[in-house]
Protein backbone atom coordinates (compact mmCIF):
# COMPACT_ATOMS: atom_id res chain seq x y z
CA UNK A 1 0.00 0.00 0.00
CA UNK A 2 2.78 2.63 1.08
CA UNK A 3 4.07 2.62 -2.64
CA UNK A 4 0.79 3.98 -4.17
CA UNK A 5 0.60 6.71 -1.11
CA UNK A 6 1.81 9.92 -1.10
CA UNK A 7 3.06 11.32 2.36
CA UNK A 8 2.33 14.05 4.07
CA UNK A 9 5.21 16.45 4.98
CA UNK A 10 3.51 19.86 5.11
CA UNK A 11 1.35 20.78 8.46
CA UNK A 12 -0.79 22.50 6.35
CA UNK A 13 -2.54 19.13 4.41
CA UNK A 14 -5.93 19.06 5.20
CA UNK A 15 -6.45 16.04 6.34
CA UNK A 16 -4.00 17.07 9.10
CA UNK A 17 -5.80 20.41 9.53
CA UNK A 18 -9.23 18.36 10.26
CA UNK A 19 -7.89 15.91 13.16
CA UNK A 20 -6.53 19.33 14.65
CA UNK A 21 -9.91 20.97 14.18
CA UNK A 22 -11.70 17.79 15.77
CA UNK A 23 -10.10 18.05 19.04
CA UNK A 24 -12.62 21.17 19.67
CA UNK A 25 -15.96 20.45 20.51
CA UNK A 26 -17.69 22.60 17.97
CA UNK A 27 -16.00 21.24 14.77
CA UNK A 28 -16.74 18.06 16.05
CA UNK A 29 -20.44 19.40 15.68
CA UNK A 30 -20.06 21.06 12.67
CA UNK A 31 -18.41 18.47 10.77
CA UNK A 32 -20.13 15.22 12.51
CA UNK A 33 -16.65 13.41 13.20
CA UNK A 34 -14.24 12.65 15.54
CA UNK A 35 -10.69 11.95 15.90
CA UNK A 36 -9.61 8.15 17.55
CA UNK A 37 -5.67 7.23 18.27
CA UNK A 38 -3.61 4.47 18.61
CA UNK A 39 -3.67 1.39 17.41
CA UNK A 40 -5.94 -0.42 19.75
CA UNK A 41 -8.78 2.01 19.11
CA UNK A 42 -8.41 2.06 15.42
CA UNK A 43 -8.38 -1.58 15.37
CA UNK A 44 -11.95 -1.56 17.72
CA UNK A 45 -13.33 1.01 14.85
CA UNK A 46 -15.99 1.11 12.21
CA UNK A 47 -15.01 2.37 8.52
CA UNK A 48 -12.89 5.51 8.80
CA UNK A 49 -12.71 8.51 6.68
CA UNK A 50 -9.21 8.18 6.66
CA UNK A 51 -6.54 6.62 8.98
CA UNK A 52 -3.01 8.06 9.14
CA UNK A 53 0.20 6.23 10.11
CA UNK A 54 3.34 7.67 11.10
CA UNK A 55 6.00 7.05 8.18
CA UNK A 56 3.71 5.50 6.08
CA UNK A 57 1.03 8.05 5.50
CA UNK A 58 2.61 11.04 6.92
CA UNK A 59 6.02 12.12 8.90
CA UNK A 60 5.89 10.98 12.29
CA UNK A 61 6.86 14.32 13.60
CA UNK A 62 3.76 15.82 12.04
CA UNK A 63 1.31 13.12 13.18
CA UNK A 64 2.53 13.92 16.47
CA UNK A 65 2.21 17.55 16.28
CA UNK A 66 -1.49 16.88 16.29
CA UNK A 67 -1.77 14.35 18.77
CA UNK A 68 -3.26 14.78 21.46
CA UNK A 69 -1.43 12.33 23.71
CA UNK A 70 1.40 13.99 25.47
CA UNK A 71 3.88 11.01 24.21
CA UNK A 72 2.66 11.05 20.66
CA UNK A 73 1.16 8.66 18.39
CA UNK A 74 1.74 6.18 15.56
CA UNK A 75 -1.63 6.12 14.09
CA UNK A 76 -5.13 8.55 14.18
CA UNK A 77 -8.12 7.48 12.46
CA UNK A 78 -11.23 9.92 11.61
CA UNK A 79 -14.62 8.25 11.71
CA UNK A 80 -18.40 9.88 11.29
CA UNK A 81 -20.11 10.27 14.21
CA UNK A 82 -23.01 7.21 15.17
CA UNK A 83 -25.18 7.46 17.99
CA UNK A 84 -27.25 4.60 19.05
CA UNK A 85 -31.48 4.51 17.99
CA UNK A 86 -33.81 3.69 20.84
CA UNK A 87 -37.22 3.27 19.88
CA UNK A 88 -39.77 5.50 21.76
CA UNK A 89 -42.46 4.04 23.72
CA UNK A 90 -45.69 5.68 23.08
CA UNK A 91 -48.34 5.97 26.00
CA UNK A 92 -46.43 4.96 28.70
CA UNK A 93 -45.97 1.53 27.03
CA UNK A 94 -42.36 0.09 27.30
CA UNK A 95 -41.60 -0.32 23.71
CA UNK A 96 -38.77 -2.10 22.01
CA UNK A 97 -35.54 -0.91 22.36
CA UNK A 98 -32.26 -1.44 20.61
CA UNK A 99 -30.37 -2.32 23.97
CA UNK A 100 -29.25 -6.26 23.61
CA UNK A 101 -29.78 -9.42 26.18
CA UNK A 102 -29.40 -7.00 29.65
CA UNK A 103 -32.13 -5.22 28.72
CA UNK A 104 -30.70 -2.31 30.69
CA UNK A 105 -29.97 1.49 29.86
CA UNK A 106 -27.78 3.67 31.57
CA UNK A 107 -28.76 7.41 31.94
CA UNK A 108 -26.55 10.32 32.58
CA UNK A 109 -28.19 13.65 33.44
CA UNK A 110 -25.45 16.85 33.91
CA UNK A 111 -21.55 14.24 33.65
CA UNK A 112 -19.34 16.65 32.16
CA UNK A 113 -16.26 15.00 32.51
CA UNK A 114 -15.27 13.33 29.45
CA UNK A 115 -13.51 10.61 30.85
CA UNK A 116 -16.18 9.59 33.27
CA UNK A 117 -18.98 9.73 30.37
CA UNK A 118 -15.88 7.03 28.49
CA UNK A 119 -15.52 5.40 31.24
CA UNK A 120 -19.48 4.55 31.53
CA UNK A 121 -19.50 3.71 28.26
CA UNK A 122 -16.84 1.71 28.62
CA UNK A 123 -18.11 -0.31 32.24
CA UNK A 124 -21.67 -0.19 30.63
CA UNK A 125 -20.45 -2.47 27.42
CA UNK A 126 -18.07 -4.87 29.50
CA UNK A 127 -20.68 -5.60 32.59
CA UNK A 128 -23.69 -5.26 30.86
CA UNK A 129 -24.09 -4.71 26.87
CA UNK A 130 -25.83 -1.68 28.52
CA UNK A 131 -26.36 1.82 26.04
CA UNK A 132 -25.64 4.99 28.05
CA UNK A 133 -27.77 7.06 27.21
CA UNK A 134 -26.78 11.37 27.43
CA UNK A 135 -29.25 13.47 28.70
CA UNK A 136 -28.93 17.56 29.64
CA UNK A 137 -24.71 18.63 30.30
CA UNK A 138 -23.46 16.06 29.73
CA UNK A 139 -19.91 15.77 28.07
CA UNK A 140 -19.84 15.12 24.37
CA UNK A 141 -18.77 11.57 24.28
CA UNK A 142 -16.86 11.70 20.97
CA UNK A 143 -14.12 14.35 22.56
CA UNK A 144 -10.05 12.34 22.58
CA UNK A 145 -10.75 12.17 26.15
CA UNK A 146 -13.90 10.29 26.13
CA UNK A 147 -13.35 8.25 23.56
CA UNK A 148 -9.59 7.06 25.02
CA UNK A 149 -11.31 6.35 28.17
CA UNK A 150 -13.85 4.31 26.72
CA UNK A 151 -11.14 1.59 25.49
CA UNK A 152 -13.30 0.92 21.67
CA UNK A 153 -16.51 0.67 23.38
CA UNK A 154 -17.96 3.93 21.97
CA UNK A 155 -17.28 1.64 18.88
CA UNK A 156 -18.92 -1.41 20.06
CA UNK A 157 -21.80 0.43 21.77
CA UNK A 158 -21.88 4.18 20.99
CA UNK A 159 -24.06 6.40 23.00
CA UNK A 160 -27.99 7.55 22.23
CA UNK A 161 -29.19 11.20 22.96
CA UNK A 162 -32.52 11.14 24.37
CA UNK A 163 -35.38 12.49 27.11
CA UNK A 164 -35.48 10.16 29.93
CA UNK A 165 -39.04 10.10 29.33
CA UNK A 166 -38.80 8.54 25.87
CA UNK A 167 -36.60 5.50 27.52
CA UNK A 168 -38.54 2.07 28.21
CA UNK A 169 -38.14 0.45 31.18
CA UNK A 170 -38.59 1.07 35.18
CA UNK A 171 -36.00 3.74 36.24
CA UNK A 172 -34.26 2.96 38.89
CA UNK A 173 -32.42 6.07 40.09
CA UNK A 174 -29.19 6.14 41.96
CA UNK A 175 -29.03 9.18 44.41
CA UNK A 176 -26.01 9.08 47.65
CA UNK A 177 -27.91 9.30 51.21
CA UNK A 178 -31.38 8.20 50.16
CA UNK A 179 -33.48 5.68 49.11
CA UNK A 180 -32.56 1.85 49.72
CA UNK A 181 -28.91 0.03 49.70
CA UNK A 182 -28.48 -0.46 46.55
CA UNK A 183 -28.06 -4.04 47.21
CA UNK A 184 -31.39 -4.48 48.61
CA UNK A 185 -33.68 -3.25 46.25
CA UNK A 186 -35.92 -5.80 44.25
CA UNK A 187 -35.45 -5.00 40.33
CA UNK A 188 -38.32 -6.99 39.20
CA UNK A 189 -38.84 -7.69 35.55
CA UNK A 190 -38.46 -6.11 32.26
CA UNK A 191 -35.98 -3.51 30.68
CA UNK A 192 -34.29 -1.44 33.97
CA UNK A 193 -32.79 2.42 33.01
CA UNK A 194 -30.19 3.34 35.62
CA UNK A 195 -30.19 6.60 36.16
CA UNK A 196 -27.24 8.75 37.53
CA UNK A 197 -26.55 12.48 37.72
CA UNK A 198 -23.58 15.25 38.35
CA UNK A 199 -21.09 14.37 41.48
CA UNK A 200 -21.91 17.35 43.12
CA UNK A 201 -25.86 17.98 42.69
CA UNK A 202 -26.54 14.57 42.13
CA UNK A 203 -29.85 14.02 39.82
CA UNK A 204 -32.88 16.73 39.69
CA UNK A 205 -35.64 16.78 41.89
CA UNK A 206 -37.85 15.77 38.71
CA UNK A 207 -36.10 12.70 37.87
CA UNK A 208 -36.07 11.54 41.15
CA UNK A 209 -39.46 12.09 41.73
CA UNK A 210 -40.57 10.08 38.57
CA UNK A 211 -38.08 7.08 39.23
CA UNK A 212 -39.51 4.40 39.96
CA UNK A 213 -36.92 2.76 42.63
CA UNK A 214 -33.98 5.32 44.55
CA UNK A 215 -31.01 3.45 45.81
CA UNK A 216 -27.79 4.55 47.11
CA UNK A 217 -24.42 2.45 47.17
CA UNK A 218 -23.83 2.12 51.01
CA UNK A 219 -20.89 4.35 52.10
CA UNK A 220 -19.36 4.30 55.95
CA UNK A 221 -20.25 6.82 58.16
CA UNK A 222 -17.46 9.71 58.65
CA UNK A 223 -16.04 9.24 55.10
CA UNK A 224 -16.45 10.61 51.70
CA UNK A 225 -20.10 11.41 51.50
CA UNK A 226 -20.29 10.01 47.66
CA UNK A 227 -18.02 8.29 44.89
CA UNK A 228 -16.65 9.22 41.71
CA UNK A 229 -19.72 8.97 39.13
CA UNK A 230 -17.99 6.73 36.73
CA UNK A 231 -17.43 4.15 40.35
CA UNK A 232 -20.88 5.00 41.24
CA UNK A 233 -21.91 3.91 37.87
CA UNK A 234 -19.86 0.93 37.64
CA UNK A 235 -21.00 -0.17 41.03
CA UNK A 236 -24.55 -0.01 40.54
CA UNK A 237 -24.04 -1.93 36.84
CA UNK A 238 -22.33 -4.46 38.65
CA UNK A 239 -25.16 -5.22 41.36
CA UNK A 240 -27.72 -4.71 38.53
CA UNK A 241 -26.57 -6.58 36.27
CA UNK A 242 -26.24 -10.05 38.64
CA UNK A 243 -29.41 -9.20 40.34
CA UNK A 244 -31.18 -9.09 36.21
CA UNK A 245 -29.24 -12.25 35.75
CA UNK A 246 -31.15 -13.74 38.81
CA UNK A 247 -27.52 -14.49 40.55
CA UNK A 248 -28.61 -12.67 43.29
CA UNK B 1 -5.64 38.55 58.52
CA UNK B 2 -5.69 40.75 55.34
CA UNK B 3 -4.40 43.49 56.77
CA UNK B 4 -1.31 42.21 58.34
CA UNK B 5 -0.29 40.38 55.37
CA UNK B 6 1.65 41.87 52.49
CA UNK B 7 0.33 40.61 49.02
CA UNK B 8 2.50 38.73 46.87
CA UNK B 9 3.02 40.62 43.54
CA UNK B 10 5.92 39.03 42.10
CA UNK B 11 6.21 35.77 39.91
CA UNK B 12 9.38 35.27 41.68
CA UNK B 13 8.39 34.93 44.90
CA UNK B 14 9.34 32.07 46.78
CA UNK B 15 6.15 30.46 47.51
CA UNK B 16 5.28 30.61 44.06
CA UNK B 17 8.56 29.29 42.62
CA UNK B 18 7.78 26.57 45.35
CA UNK B 19 4.40 25.74 43.90
CA UNK B 20 5.94 25.47 40.59
CA UNK B 21 8.34 23.04 41.45
CA UNK B 22 5.81 21.03 43.03
CA UNK B 23 4.07 20.01 39.81
CA UNK B 24 7.33 17.95 39.07
CA UNK B 25 7.36 14.36 41.08
CA UNK B 26 11.41 14.93 41.01
CA UNK B 27 10.96 18.14 43.42
CA UNK B 28 8.25 16.64 45.21
CA UNK B 29 10.18 13.74 46.84
CA UNK B 30 13.11 16.02 47.16
CA UNK B 31 10.99 18.62 49.26
CA UNK B 32 9.02 16.19 50.50
CA UNK B 33 6.14 18.58 49.90
CA UNK B 34 2.82 18.33 47.43
CA UNK B 35 0.27 21.23 46.69
CA UNK B 36 -3.32 20.90 46.70
CA UNK B 37 -5.55 22.95 44.99
CA UNK B 38 -9.17 24.62 45.73
CA UNK B 39 -11.19 25.41 48.57
CA UNK B 40 -12.56 21.66 49.31
CA UNK B 41 -8.73 20.31 49.49
CA UNK B 42 -7.76 22.93 51.35
CA UNK B 43 -10.42 21.93 53.54
CA UNK B 44 -9.81 18.53 54.16
CA UNK B 45 -6.22 19.24 54.33
CA UNK B 46 -3.98 18.61 57.20
CA UNK B 47 -1.53 21.39 58.91
CA UNK B 48 0.24 23.53 55.75
CA UNK B 49 3.76 24.67 55.38
CA UNK B 50 1.19 27.38 53.81
CA UNK B 51 -1.69 28.47 51.76
CA UNK B 52 -2.36 31.50 49.22
CA UNK B 53 -5.55 32.49 48.67
CA UNK B 54 -6.17 34.83 45.32
CA UNK B 55 -6.51 38.23 46.78
CA UNK B 56 -5.75 38.34 50.14
CA UNK B 57 -2.13 36.63 49.75
CA UNK B 58 -0.93 37.06 46.02
CA UNK B 59 -2.56 38.65 43.12
CA UNK B 60 -4.85 36.39 41.42
CA UNK B 61 -3.16 35.59 38.06
CA UNK B 62 0.25 34.57 39.56
CA UNK B 63 -1.86 31.90 41.50
CA UNK B 64 -3.73 30.95 38.31
CA UNK B 65 -0.22 31.20 36.83
CA UNK B 66 0.99 28.26 39.04
CA UNK B 67 -2.23 26.47 39.45
CA UNK B 68 -2.86 22.58 37.14
CA UNK B 69 -6.33 23.62 36.72
CA UNK B 70 -7.57 24.74 33.27
CA UNK B 71 -9.87 27.46 34.52
CA UNK B 72 -7.28 28.75 37.61
CA UNK B 73 -7.92 28.60 40.90
CA UNK B 74 -8.85 31.05 44.42
CA UNK B 75 -6.57 28.91 47.23
CA UNK B 76 -3.34 26.82 46.86
CA UNK B 77 -1.63 24.99 50.21
CA UNK B 78 1.40 23.48 50.34
CA UNK B 79 1.56 20.24 52.65
CA UNK B 80 4.11 17.91 53.89
CA UNK B 81 4.02 14.30 52.49
CA UNK B 82 2.68 11.91 55.12
CA UNK B 83 2.83 8.33 54.10
CA UNK B 84 0.59 4.91 56.32
CA UNK B 85 2.64 3.45 58.61
CA UNK B 86 1.80 -0.69 58.67
CA UNK B 87 3.21 -2.44 61.03
CA UNK B 88 5.52 -5.33 59.73
CA UNK B 89 4.05 -9.42 60.11
CA UNK B 90 6.74 -11.14 61.50
CA UNK B 91 7.26 -15.05 60.56
CA UNK B 92 3.81 -14.74 58.49
CA UNK B 93 2.11 -14.06 61.73
CA UNK B 94 -0.82 -11.00 60.74
CA UNK B 95 0.43 -8.35 62.34
CA UNK B 96 -1.95 -5.27 64.18
CA UNK B 97 -1.60 -2.91 61.28
CA UNK B 98 -2.95 0.53 61.65
CA UNK B 99 -6.17 -0.11 59.22
CA UNK B 100 -9.34 0.73 60.55
CA UNK B 101 -12.37 -0.89 61.34
CA UNK B 102 -12.47 -2.84 57.82
CA UNK B 103 -9.01 -4.82 58.45
CA UNK B 104 -8.97 -4.22 55.06
CA UNK B 105 -5.58 -2.83 52.44
CA UNK B 106 -5.78 -2.72 48.97
CA UNK B 107 -2.31 -3.50 47.13
CA UNK B 108 -1.71 -1.63 43.71
CA UNK B 109 1.11 -2.84 41.43
CA UNK B 110 2.50 -1.12 38.57
CA UNK B 111 -0.63 1.55 38.68
CA UNK B 112 0.50 4.42 36.41
CA UNK B 113 -1.80 6.26 36.40
CA UNK B 114 -1.98 9.39 39.17
CA UNK B 115 -6.24 9.76 38.71
CA UNK B 116 -6.78 6.03 39.06
CA UNK B 117 -4.45 6.24 42.06
CA UNK B 118 -6.24 9.27 43.88
CA UNK B 119 -9.75 7.05 42.84
CA UNK B 120 -8.56 4.28 44.21
CA UNK B 121 -8.02 6.09 47.59
CA UNK B 122 -11.03 7.75 47.46
CA UNK B 123 -13.12 5.06 46.99
CA UNK B 124 -11.12 2.78 49.44
CA UNK B 125 -11.89 5.34 51.86
CA UNK B 126 -15.44 5.78 51.12
CA UNK B 127 -16.52 2.32 50.87
CA UNK B 128 -14.20 0.57 53.63
CA UNK B 129 -12.21 3.08 55.06
CA UNK B 130 -9.22 1.00 53.77
CA UNK B 131 -5.60 1.90 52.83
CA UNK B 132 -4.14 2.22 49.84
CA UNK B 133 -0.39 0.50 49.78
CA UNK B 134 1.69 1.39 46.91
CA UNK B 135 3.94 -1.56 45.31
CA UNK B 136 6.35 -1.17 42.32
CA UNK B 137 5.45 0.62 39.65
CA UNK B 138 2.67 2.74 40.92
CA UNK B 139 2.01 6.55 39.72
CA UNK B 140 2.99 9.36 42.75
CA UNK B 141 -0.09 9.50 45.07
CA UNK B 142 0.54 13.28 45.75
CA UNK B 143 1.11 14.43 41.94
CA UNK B 144 -1.79 17.13 41.53
CA UNK B 145 -3.93 14.71 39.05
CA UNK B 146 -3.61 11.98 42.36
CA UNK B 147 -4.47 14.26 44.64
CA UNK B 148 -7.23 15.94 43.04
CA UNK B 149 -9.02 12.45 42.12
CA UNK B 150 -8.81 11.55 45.49
CA UNK B 151 -11.28 14.24 46.91
CA UNK B 152 -9.26 14.92 50.12
CA UNK B 153 -8.93 11.29 51.31
CA UNK B 154 -5.21 11.74 50.53
CA UNK B 155 -5.64 13.58 53.73
CA UNK B 156 -8.01 11.16 55.86
CA UNK B 157 -6.29 8.18 54.37
CA UNK B 158 -2.89 8.50 53.05
CA UNK B 159 -1.20 5.55 51.08
CA UNK B 160 1.12 3.54 52.47
CA UNK B 161 4.16 1.97 50.46
CA UNK B 162 5.26 -1.19 51.63
CA UNK B 163 6.10 -4.85 50.13
CA UNK B 164 3.41 -7.40 49.61
CA UNK B 165 4.91 -10.14 51.99
CA UNK B 166 5.09 -6.97 54.91
CA UNK B 167 1.43 -6.97 54.74
CA UNK B 168 -1.42 -8.50 57.17
CA UNK B 169 -3.69 -10.34 56.15
CA UNK B 170 -5.36 -13.07 53.61
CA UNK B 171 -4.20 -11.82 49.73
CA UNK B 172 -7.15 -11.62 47.37
CA UNK B 173 -5.83 -11.35 43.99
CA UNK B 174 -8.06 -10.06 40.86
CA UNK B 175 -7.39 -11.12 37.68
CA UNK B 176 -9.37 -11.06 35.40
CA UNK B 177 -10.86 -13.61 33.84
CA UNK B 178 -9.28 -16.10 35.95
CA UNK B 179 -10.05 -17.68 39.60
CA UNK B 180 -13.96 -17.51 41.00
CA UNK B 181 -16.48 -15.04 40.27
CA UNK B 182 -15.87 -12.12 42.91
CA UNK B 183 -19.30 -12.90 44.62
CA UNK B 184 -18.81 -16.39 45.43
CA UNK B 185 -15.22 -15.91 47.29
CA UNK B 186 -15.26 -17.12 50.50
CA UNK B 187 -13.15 -14.80 52.76
CA UNK B 188 -13.42 -16.12 56.39
CA UNK B 189 -12.52 -14.04 59.03
CA UNK B 190 -9.82 -11.75 59.25
CA UNK B 191 -7.66 -9.15 57.64
CA UNK B 192 -7.88 -9.15 54.04
CA UNK B 193 -5.31 -7.65 51.52
CA UNK B 194 -6.92 -6.93 48.29
CA UNK B 195 -4.55 -6.95 45.02
CA UNK B 196 -4.67 -5.55 41.41
CA UNK B 197 -2.43 -5.26 39.11
CA UNK B 198 -1.85 -2.77 35.47
CA UNK B 199 -4.55 -2.46 33.25
CA UNK B 200 -2.88 -4.58 30.53
CA UNK B 201 -0.41 -6.76 32.18
CA UNK B 202 -2.10 -7.17 35.80
CA UNK B 203 -0.60 -9.02 38.47
CA UNK B 204 2.87 -10.50 37.73
CA UNK B 205 2.79 -14.37 38.24
CA UNK B 206 4.88 -14.24 41.89
CA UNK B 207 2.14 -11.99 43.55
CA UNK B 208 -0.48 -14.69 42.36
CA UNK B 209 0.84 -17.50 43.03
CA UNK B 210 1.12 -16.20 46.54
CA UNK B 211 -2.30 -15.23 46.60
CA UNK B 212 -4.49 -16.97 48.86
CA UNK B 213 -7.47 -16.64 46.34
CA UNK B 214 -7.71 -15.28 42.74
CA UNK B 215 -10.91 -13.95 41.51
CA UNK B 216 -12.52 -12.12 39.02
CA UNK B 217 -15.35 -9.50 37.99
CA UNK B 218 -17.45 -11.03 35.81
CA UNK B 219 -17.88 -9.49 32.55
CA UNK B 220 -20.00 -10.59 29.61
CA UNK B 221 -18.72 -12.62 26.41
CA UNK B 222 -18.16 -10.82 23.47
CA UNK B 223 -17.26 -6.99 25.43
CA UNK B 224 -14.36 -5.66 26.52
CA UNK B 225 -11.83 -8.12 28.37
CA UNK B 226 -11.40 -5.35 31.05
CA UNK B 227 -12.42 -2.78 33.61
CA UNK B 228 -10.37 0.31 34.03
CA UNK B 229 -8.42 -0.04 37.19
CA UNK B 230 -10.23 1.91 39.14
CA UNK B 231 -13.39 0.76 38.01
CA UNK B 232 -11.96 -2.84 39.41
CA UNK B 233 -10.91 -1.92 42.92
CA UNK B 234 -14.21 0.12 43.05
CA UNK B 235 -16.29 -3.00 42.51
CA UNK B 236 -13.85 -5.16 44.74
CA UNK B 237 -13.96 -2.69 47.72
CA UNK B 238 -18.02 -2.63 47.30
CA UNK B 239 -18.19 -6.53 47.06
CA UNK B 240 -15.35 -7.48 49.86
CA UNK B 241 -16.35 -5.06 52.32
CA UNK B 242 -20.08 -6.00 52.19
CA UNK B 243 -19.11 -9.73 52.49
CA UNK B 244 -17.00 -8.61 55.47
CA UNK B 245 -19.83 -7.21 57.76
CA UNK B 246 -21.94 -10.12 56.94
CA UNK B 247 -24.13 -8.68 54.34
CA UNK B 248 -23.65 -11.76 51.72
Amino acid sequence: GALFRSMIRSPDNDRLKTIRKLQQKRWREKLGLFAAEGEDLVEAAWEPEFVLRAGEDVEPDLLDAVSTLGSGTRVIGVYRQRWAELARSGAGQPAPSRTAAGDLLVYLHGVEDPGNVGTIIRSAHALADATVVLGPGCADPFSPKAVRASMGSIFARPPARAALEDLPGRRLALDSGSGEALGEIRLGDGPVVLCLGAEREGLPAEVLDAADAVAHIPLRAGGPDSLNVAMAATVALYEVERRMRGHA
